[in-house]
């Protein structure tokens, strides 16, 4: 059985050495180990993956670590065994590329999830589903029904048993009522290097302040509009010479790319989020 | 001789042909020609380098070019001869790294530029203007010297036939006076990935908003801060482990390569300014 | 009609304004023109895109353009219209990332070509192929039927009509037959960055030596293994800290971006070949 | 009191407990701690920072080391005190650029080291030492006098307690008996991406392969040329439009970062050899 733990806690001295003697204790054996200290807050922070010849109740597990360590140092912590898939909504628009990208590196098995669902406000993409054999529900949303709709997304999530979402280029924004059923498991692609052009039609902005380099920006989201905890980000260089139709294209790449690492850390559960940020371990 | 040719002007059919055979008849030879085509804007510009084997007065040729070519074109145009080194005065405050960066280039040969002058209104850096034998001039600014201190700068800049300046950290806002006396002849160079993190203390913001990736930028200045044509931008990727103090560090190697390179643009006359954006050609 | 030019010759006076005099007599807008010369080599090479109101023949412009142009010039040249949608053969063996990323990006309108086939030595990516309704052909190589299995793909190249081929992550090496039947029309993409590494098992070559950056390349094949004209590289950063299997992981990403951008340069008649190089307009 | 260790050994259950107990046990406190194994090796790597509130003797501290931990774990390793300050010795020959980097960088303050001494085979970089007050040896080496002027290379570097020598862009090749002397503490850069284009005129190489991305490569010297423990590298990318010259311009700005970051990444004594490779810790 392999383990990964995430914790964070208050600084203070001899927290590795409580937890890898904690470890050892319980007949485990640290296989990687990574921590980090923000020292402006004072906050602690580790991802251990940990192997067990004999098997383990997680369960039991969980409550020794609760009680023998977490409870002394006032941890926040999350125990993930590699047994368990975790389970990806895809929410999408009218744009291909971002869903086409996750379903093929699902396909190649390159992502370690289930994809349970597609949901969409629209019908279009529903063949590309059908071509990868994933359930798509189209779901309307207009000013007047939204608050329905979202009630429809939430009993499919809820039946489905999503652990976790992905707006793979989602045109709507998400209520609270969403964000609050799944705090920091909702993940975002943005179309810019944020802050820079957050909101509406960020290639359009990027091209008329005449930038020489656009970027893509993965987050989580919040309440407020793209302004969640950013969890990764990458650019490409551009000149004068590019309209907004090639930013526009350029940009693709970058979001399929943004987007299928932030799946990815957060699926490896590399990701730990503090004050509005992220802490990614390596 | 070689001249550098720098045209803008409304998109039309025939404008190379017509350039091409006026430097033909002219008795030069097109060396390089680069051109571009804004079609939002419908606006054609062209870069050309021509060689000329025999003597030409640049007055000469300019007067020709302006009577059987601009003025049919309505073309807003440069020409400039590679006899001339343009003279670049270096504001700073108390930063060294784009400094000595800028000298050290210089004086390695790596800049065609002469440097007559360093400004500042710090005493700080006087040695290492010495350490080039460069004149430095510390002209203190206060809030209530601030009109005499430009007074004294614009003199200085104009006793010693500038052309253009270069704000290598220079951490004073430049007033209209000096911005209208070098219209598109002031380069800055921003410490962040404009648009994000305008303004002061750009890092502090970056390592706030915990991006994962930073940059710096370099533009031309104008009347609104940090908001004029950019020229060059680069980044670095950062992550939670960087303290603001890291993302400094990290910092001085982006703004050192940014400005250095827009310096370098600029004085290969590469670059044209146009609705607050450039075209720089490559 | 728009077309596009392609012309390379021997670098000498006067070629701009005779080119672009030329299609000004055949009452046609030049709205791309950029030209390189290779100092070294004393080669002139040049790309233009032009539109002509009326409608053209194809052959007859091509004529005039050889007996007017070209001939005084002794140059090479292609002239291609925006009418014909090139056709593109793929070639692949057991990888998937390649193939998806092809096949995802023509689906959704990114690749401006026709896919009638693809070949592969092995049955195992056919289901891919059928998820996009393009005819697969699977043709076993082994030693003793390399010859035949060949001239079976000759045939269904020729059958298909194939413009150009690309290799697809296709693990056989392509012999001088099929080679000079497409003589800089076969695209290949190697998972390192050339020359470092060429011929099997780059990555783990690359583990062995300790790079701190791995990189993918695509190029027109010639009968030199990994030796052919490069169009395209890119490269990502690793630490000791990545496996030969992360190599492999993050390699898949810079190989689908490495080879769409080429094959997009290809398609889009941006490349020429001199001297075992190639120019990449932009 | 801060002490900076550096462990390898073989693999197995415990070492992170153990040297974190042994750390608590000493009083001192663990403020960051990166750990690596390679499993194909089967050999773990730690890089420890802790800090002491009492004043510890640093021989006192590595004695209880070696005998209560190394041993039993068959550790190399090896313990720096803050306190001290490296002293670096420059070897260079006739090029400016990255002696002005390391010397501009060290009189700002960004290198925490000494420079004792600037030797060169060459007398044309004396002044830039005199510039930042360093004294400069000049020691001709010819085919004859080599093995003398090593001699004479040795005793400076003994007199002035040489810690670790930078070659930057010395252009000779170091003899075995320089190189027993500061094993995997000579740090070269080479202007090439490693193991491409090693030895003689790599850009002119990298020209005629016609490569679309040039890099440097910094390393410590072993005995074979250019095929030593990797430390950094970095890219540029570059077109066909790039002669010689300007790849060479171009590769001065990777030549700087890539020998500044492995200087520092050596001086902060983030670096361990192992295997002709290098573990570089964040």
């Amino acid at each position: 059985m392999k383990l990964t733990i995430l914790i964070h806690c208050p600084d203070q001295s001899g927290i590795i050495r409580a937890v890898t003697t904690f470890i050892y204790e319980q007949d485990g054996n640290v296989v990687y180990l990574d921590q980090h200290v923000d020292k402006q807050a004072g906050v602690f922070f580790m991802r251990l993956e940990c192997e067990f010849e004999l098997e383990q109740s997680l369960d039991n597990f969980s409550r020794e670590f609760e009680k023998k360590l977490a409870f002394n140092f006032q941890m926040d912590w999350d125990i993930y065994s590699d047994d368990y898939r975790p389970r990806m909504a895809l929410f999408v628009s009218k744009y291909k590329h971002c869903l086409y990208d996750l379903l093929t590196r699902h396909s190649a098995g390159e992502l370690q999830v289930d994809i349970p669902i597609v949901l969409s406000n629209h019908p279009d993409l529903e063949p590309i589903a059908n071509q990868f054999a994933i359930p798509y529900y189209h779901i309307p949303v207009t000013k007047e029904t939204k608050e329905g709709a979202e009630e429809k997304q939430l009993q499919l999530l809820k039946e489905h048993q999503v652990d976790f979402i992905v707006l793979a280029r989602y045109m709507q924004i998400v209520s609270p009522t969403i964000i609050n059923a799944f705090p920091q498991k909702i993940i975002n692609i943005h179309h810019s290097f944020l802050p820079a052009f957050a909101g509406a039609k960020p290639y359009h902005a990027a091209f008329e302040r005449g930038v020489k380099i656009i970027g893509a920006t993965s987050h989580y989201v919040t309440e407020e509009l793209d302004a969640g905890p950013i969890i990764e980000q990458d650019v490409a260089r551009v000149s004068h010479s590019h309209s907004i139709q090639d930013l526009i294209a350029k940009g693709r790449d970058l979001e399929r790319l943004v987007l299928s690492r932030a799946v990815h850390f957060h699926v490896a559960r590399k990701t730990i989020v503090y004050n509005n940020k992220t802490v990614v371990f390596s």
